[in-house]
């Protein structure tokens, strides 16, 4: 139970959805946020950009973010969940590019501490053709899941068990976005 | 020097100051969060809850957002800057109440993981007297600058010495607000 009386049936509205109804005046920011960055137009593909929250929030170890993000990221990856897993299990050897690898480097460094990120990783991520656009996103995905996440487990809310929840969740982020009435915000 | 060229110069715009202006997309649902946790309505008084911010930022060894939020406490706490240094020194023995030390607990709980926010601490700042709303806003806050301090420090952005570049910001933040564009936003 969360710890806090967020006045809805946690089932219906786990994970950061049930805080976000709570206090919409912070929803409405924290919704955009995520819009942007992970939905926004870009050079990186929308499932590249959620496969680095996914990446960031297993690292944190916050059950709902992960699993809902790797399912976002599934939901837009050609290779689907099997890549995200391979990604979070070894970066080193998973099968993604060069410039993603690096890319994902940078967000591990971030989810410790802004001050790991070195000029090595980032030039190690130019090299491979990263952009400063995608390095500074990266670096600001990186640590607004570092706050999803903390927002997330340090109310206590609920994680569904399994992955037809997630799935769910992800058919309407695909279609309708971040914080749209036309589907439950879900970050 | 930043680690990617934010087109600025960083003694006019340090800090998170010159991530936003490379990135205004972003800038602008981040300084609205801002925004509503830190000046918007509430029982809080913005003074403490810039020193949840700082309290946060010191804790993660953010150089830029621990002057300049600490400089922003001081700016709206009678007991100024001697205060906020306490509070960073030694939170048993600071003068606060009761239930800002809880909640500046939970803050520091929430820094190092959501997973380290116990119903103990929770119960702890509502014996105090904490409302559901501030036990949610606190984490968030804190949740919020691990955030912020991950991204100003994940792009290596430049952290001016001495209190007086602070200072003038705290100006700038008391009389008009996160991204206002009255004054250079600044979180």
């Amino acid at each position: 139970m969360a710890h806090i009386d967020l006045g809805i049936d946690e089932k219906e509205f786990p994970g950061v959805t049930g805080p976000m109804r709570y206090r919409p005046e912070t929803a409405k920011p924290l919704n955009e946020l995520a819009e942007v960055l992970l939905r926004g137009p870009h050079t990186l593909p929308a499932g590249e950009r959620e496969l680095i929250a996914a990446y960031v929030s297993g690292r944190n170890e916050c059950t709902f973010c992960c699993a809902s993000h790797s399912a976002f990221a599934a939901a837009q990856l050609d290779e689907g969940m099997s890549l995200v897993d391979q990604v979070r299990a070894d970066l080193d050897t998973a099968p993604i590019s060069a410039k993603l690898r690096a890319l994902l480097r940078i967000a591990g460094a971030v989810q410790i501490s802004g001050r790991n990120v070195t000029t090595e990783l980032v030039a190690d991520a130019r090299a491979e053709g990263a952009t400063d656009l995608e390095i500074h996103d990266t670096v600001l995905i990186a640590a607004a899941f570092c706050m999803f996440n903390r927002y997330v487990d340090g109310l206590g809310t609920f994680a569904p068990e399994g992955q037809e929840a997630y799935a769910g969740m992800a058919h309407r982020i695909v279609e309708f976005g971040y914080g749209s009435p036309a589907g439950a915000p879900a970050v």
